[in-house]
């Protein structure tokens, strides 16, 4: 089956430690052309990449009807360039327009990840956390989580000392947005956060490791799964990943020298 | 508290419904600019606003240190000026490399309502769907997130008819990308998407609402809650948004005449 990559991790459950293969999420670059003209990057799931590209432009009013795209093309390993049907023309200014900005990202993975090794500082050998202190992060991150509490609907971010004291929090309905509230109001005490611990509440994907470690946060802790392009990124950095924090036990994606006993 | 607006809604509790006020997550836009020169629009829970703007801009590349920004200046509802510190200059080519599109929006929330109700077409009255079809209804998107279950990592959207049917399913480690692989692998059937109900597995943003109605699809499911701003453009397209799917129960935030008994 498709769609995720197996990796080397580390599984934590209470006090032990045992080394296995867990299957984390695949995400990828995915650069749209019409003509030579990139038109979108999304970091995606690899898989029903013509269906992705309808879907995405008939969404986003690139197109009017599906009979409009006829096929797609891959040029490499992450642009691929859409073919229309004869006549159809897309005035890239149209949709220049109605689109908006949620993240930086190269125009590939490849270039992304190089992006952020010019771009991050080398992160810090420590600190070092303990693995009592991984588990009650989770609840500590509930505790600063009030919208969540009358909403339901919301993500929340932490930046939290070595022994688990909120140093930062905020929430958003944006993953992304609830991270960088949290480090830009830490960044205002002292930059690089080096000493700095972000706890999320869901998904770590490979733009929330490439903010943490462009703000120099050397681990990262989320209540949910890895994607397998974070977890690469982490290894390249150095960024110390770890989720499925539950049942008192947590798996370790990459840079288990900083989780100590 | 800031973060969350009440509505009204009606919460289906087994086969009775009580009309309540709930609590929904403020979702709002917000423009940055440096100079005259929009640099990103993202779609946020309002507050903490130099915070969000400190931390993009430095986890983005755009800034380099937080004494670059000196502060932040609302010049309407939606758009923001960042004041950076004497003698900081940006080059507005060199984030727009580093930029990438996820999703399109207009430049305010009010000016994406507008977009929206312009290229949708009217949402046909039908179809209905019965209150037990909803609550089966998470549990039948269950059965097709397969990579989910392998890596507990991805979303999942789903189209199905009225009587619970898969039509079409997908997912991805992006929300907005599992909804228009599901849209796009069902445009190649038919289009509008007039009699297909879609079903999500996490929180109806104003994306996934704007996305639907563009598809001509009158009714969205979710498991999680939806957002201020969602639920806006569900009153204004007419549009049927339900979520928080659980334990049997549901909550209806718009269009409610299409769920019946």
């Amino acid at each position: 089956m498709d769609g995720f990559t197996e990796r080397d991790v580390v599984r934590y459950d209470g006090r032990t430690r045992h080394a296995v293969i867990d299957r984390v999420a695949t995400e990828a670059p995915f650069e749209m052309r019409i003509g030579s003209t990139p038109i979108a990057v999304l970091m995606r799931t690899p898989g029903m990449e013509l269906e992705l590209a309808t879907g995405f432009c008939l969404t986003e009013g690139i197109l009017l009807h599906p009979d409009e795209i006829v096929g797609i093309e891959q040029l490499d390993g992450d642009r691929f360039v859409l073919h229309l049907a004869e006549g159809v023309t897309v005035d890239p200014e149209q949709f220049r327009r109605n689109t908006y900005t949620t993240s930086s990202c190269g125009v590939c993975g490849k270039a992304s990840i190089d992006a952020v090794r010019v771009a991050s500082r080398p992160l810090p050998d420590g600190p070092r956390i303990d693995q009592a202190t991984v588990v009650a992060l989770v609840s500590r991150l509930r505790e600063v989580q009030h919208i969540f509490d009358a909403t339901g609907g919301l993500h929340g971010a932490a930046l939290v000392d070595p022994e688990g004291e909120v140093l930062a929090s905020a929430e958003d309905v944006g993953r992304h947005n609830a991270v960088d509230k949290a480090i830009g109001a830490r960044a205002r005490v002292g930059w690089p956060l080096g000493e700095v611990i972000l706890v999320i509440s869901g998904r770590i994907s490979f733009e929330i490791a490439q903010k943490a470690a462009v703000a120099g946060i050397p681990i990262v802790i989320g209540v949910s799964a890895a994607s397998s392009l974070a977890v690469e990124l982490a290894d390249e950095v150095g960024l110390t990943v770890a989720g499925f924090v539950r049942d008192g036990g947590f798996v370790v994606y990459a840079g288990e020298s900083r989780i100590v006993d």
